[in-house]
């Protein structure tokens, strides 16, 4: 198999990922908390990167039906039902929604993506399951990190990282500089890969404004085993999508 | 000190490089050319990203007294007196000329800092002038890779994770995650420069088109231990820009 990693979604555009197969990865918080509102319910996220757009897509729906959901500058937008914490996303909340979703740097990240062949959503959360439905899959799969305003993050480098050194010990893996980047990376933190989110610029901004407890949440390595997927304009989990649905593993989901 | 790493020159632009104080590196294999023309005689190096502007500038100067140098997919560009190889540029060649330059990657990156406060030019040959240079000025400095179209590569990475990590053993250092991530990759391949430039994707391409002995000369750590000042279109000497020079360490010169 063979990985090609951007470590900013600034290298690459709509045009370019059509077609491909992507793995998209914001583990601080976007993927993190995407995976945690699909587990615990949410019928479907509907990433957009302009808050305006939101709130439009917002207004076509029913309003028991769905969230406004999403974070500038780490908080809440005003207006919206939920931030960007995974911690919010309960089941109480979510159950049956659709949750309009816009990030700073992971809902355009996903945004970009929409004409991708498949496009699976990951954070350290859910690696194994989506090592899984990777090495399913096999071929050639691009990483594509949300990374910071259009900059690199150190998490979700090594996140990358550790996806390829998973899939690495199942089968050949064929890696360019910055997918070797990433394995070292991945090996250098994997001891604490919490220590290594308290030490990340956007880590330790988001201690600065009160959301530390979310670092926990968003280490904790394969606590929410689901494998989103990005379709059209919305992600939802893997099994609600029946083309794409194996036989056999569907244990991996809880 | 403070640094910061940008992996590619499509992370920034000129006007975000303007009063910066700024280390350009691409080790395969302009910034390595420059150090080596410059310390084998050549007056001044002036970089262009453009070849019909590199034509333009070189049919104003006296043709006794320029030569034009550079590369296309790392080959002599047709009708252009020298390549990218160090190699290339010995005294016989270069002796008092000045050299219009034009190559993929690292031409580009130098011109994009052409508004920078100081803009010196390094790869791992002259790693520890540069950072007796850079420690001398203190402050806060960028690092711009030259990277590979766009893209990150390996190579110019760990060469800003050595100069790093060389401040760091004079001084207190603060970084952000890419210059973190350059430390952890410095440290990784330290042992061996050469190996990884073996390894990088650039560094397998030059080999594939028959230029590895360039590969050995730019793993060379401090063998051409000189400093490159890019100021307005032209790249000198550091101690041909009379302001710029301080008064007590001629001895890091050849």
């Amino acid at each position: 198999m063979k990985f090609e990693v951007y470590f900013s979604p600034s290298e690459v555009d709509e045009l370019s990922m059509r077609g491909r197969n992507v793995v998209i990865i914001d583990v601080l918080r976007a993927t993190t908390t995407i995976c945690t509102a699909l587990r615990n319910g949410a019928r479907e996220i509907i990433p957009t990167p302009d808050v305006v757009n939101a709130t439009k897509i917002s207004s076509n729906l029913s309003s028991d039906a769905r969230l406004l959901g999403g974070e500038r500058q780490g908080k809440k937008i005003d207006g919206f039902d939920l931030g960007n914490s995974p911690a919010e996303y309960t089941p109480e909340k979510v159950t049956g929604k659709s949750i309009i979703f816009s990030t700073t740097n992971g809902a355009g990240a996903i945004y970009k993506c929409r004409y991708a062949s498949t496009a699976f959503v990951a954070g350290f959360v859910n690696v194994s399951a989506i090592v899984q439905a990777v090495a399913e899959i096999g071929g050639t799969w691009t990483i594509l990190c949300s990374g910071r305003q259009g900059a690199f993050s150190v998490e979700d480098a090594a996140c990358a990282g550790m996806i390829i050194s998973q899939v690495e010990a199942l089968t050949d893996v064929d890696i360019e500089d910055a997918g070797l980047t990433a394995v070292i990376l991945y090996k250098n933190f994997k001891k604490s890969i919490l220590g290594m989110l308290k030490k990340s610029m956007h880590g330790k901004y988001l201690i600065s404004i009160g959301f530390e407890n979310d670092l926990a949440l968003c280490a904790k390595v394969d606590s929410v085993p689901v494998v989103p997927v990005a379709s059209g304009q919305s992600v939802k989990l893997r099994y609600s999508v029946p083309e794409a649905a194996p036989k056999t593993d569907q244990t991996t989901q809880v």
